[in-house]
């Protein structure tokens, strides 16, 4: 069994990123856009700001009250999208309630949407043409190709269908290039066990602790961990763990490859959207 | 065995929209572009154009001779995109060789484009929004809706990862509402005999006549023949007969449910269009 590490995978293409950012005259350059006091939203930003200095981005975090009305939102999309300093930029979500979340991904101009969110950025990428994928499915396929994982002709199980990660990585993976045979299960799956235990490559993406159980796996199977959890624990000094959607410590041992969590899938989600910053700042 | 009559649901869903554009003060609209002097496209657009008359809307077809750059035929579609008499419009493919399809489809006002092949529209489509939906998809679901036939947590298997058929009918029959565990097979499938025979619903879109065996097929299945091919026949008049995807004689007698070609999924695209040209001039 072979452990993928995403964290060593992440630093090492954060690495590679750097030194092609040295020789670029102008900076790549990502704006994140905080509405409201989030704390778990407050903590992603951070790290996305950390990353960005770390490779050698500029980047600048615009923070707006809880109150802030949607039409002040979609004046200030509207600036981003003009400002030709901005090669990228990002809606942290959630967004508080009274502001329609489609409403503002419809407005960003999908040459900046380095999130991959925007339906003509959803549609490109199905129709297998270029386009900015969302972090954690790319994350995904990058973790695949470090690997050398063969994909081509396995049958490869999707569980969830989230509009982030089940629906783009299943449509990837099924693309040419690929070419994996795709089975997206989700929650009105019948014969889920079964249909799981037949994947060569089983990405659990449903967001529930410790689902995937090994009597859900074929042997040698690549199980790709996308869910995290955090539950509490007497364990740890912090009283709480985070967990994943696979019982990790029965399900390895029958792998051919796997993803931790944390330290697998995680890690790369936000080398994916220094990716799609770095590759706007090119096409610019 | 029941046949599935697209033939006769095609006929109806026409005399429904006949009814309803009566009661229309502005009929709907729509025009196609015809590029050259293909003979299968001009027997197309001819269909389209009967159809149209059939129901009540207005439509022209717009001829330009095959030597057209592509620059004249984006100035044509920036002049309906901006036309308000004009409700939706098609482009018809293939377009000549020195036009670049894609480049073309990018530029039709995505509410406009009631082929739905604009990515914005399959975007949406993917995302479970609303969205102009391709002409055959939309036939197959409107068949399983006719029908009454239960698609929730069914295992479906498509063949085909097509753009227009395969690729948009497996995201639709998983998204919610549909709720079916969708395998998509193709040219690399590996095992596609055994995955096949595992469907309660089984869509052949590969485009390769009478492919689909009976040991392909479950019991009680529901078979929906998306091919159409042309081959020689010595018992036609005509010296051709259309065969689909599927050996209907051996098939058949094992479905609950079966599509023939021609005469079932086949006349419900011609519909679809009128239904997303509908939708267009309502939404208007």
């Amino acid at each position: 069994m072979i452990l993928i590490d995403g964290k060593a995978v992440a630093t090492e293409l954060k690495q590679q990123m750097k030194e092609q950012v040295a020789s670029m005259e102008r900076k790549p350059s990502l704006v994140a856009i905080l509405v409201g006091n989030d704390g778990a939203s407050e903590t992603y930003v951070g790290h996305k700001e950390r990353a960005c200095a770390e490779i050698g981005f500029r980047s600048q975090v615009l923070r707006f009250a809880a109150d802030t009305t949607q039409e002040q939102l979609l004046a200030e999309i509207d600036k981003l999208n003009n400002d030709k300093q901005v090669d990228g930029f990002i809606i942290q979500l959630p967004l508080p309630r009274h502001i329609d979340e489609q409403v503002i991904i419809d407005a960003i101009d999908p040459r900046k949407d380095v999130d991959g969110f925007h339906p003509v950025n959803v549609g490109r990428m199905v129709l297998g043409m270029e386009a900015f994928v969302s972090a954690t499915p790319l994350g995904i396929l990058e973790l695949l190709k470090y690997y050398n994982i063969d994909t081509k002709g396995k049958n490869c199980v999707v569980i969830g269908r989230s509009n982030i990660v089940g629906r783009p990585i299943s449509n990837l993976l099924s693309l040419k290039g690929w070419d994996c045979t795709v089975t997206v299960c989700h929650s009105r799956t019948k014969n889920l066990k079964e249909v799981c235990s037949q994947a060569d490559i089983l990405v659990a993406a449903l967001g529930s602790a410790e689902f995937v159980t090994s009597d859900m796996v074929k042997d040698g199977a690549v199980v790709i961990d996308v869910g995290i959890t955090r539950v509490a624990s007497t364990q740890t000094k912090n009283g709480w763990k985070l967990l994943g959607d696979v019982k990790f410590d029965e399900v390895a041992p029958k792998c051919s490859y796997i993803t931790p969590v944390p330290g697998g899938v995680g890690p790369m989600t936000i080398v994916s959207l220094m990716r799609n910053t770095l590759l706007a700042a090119k096409r610019k």
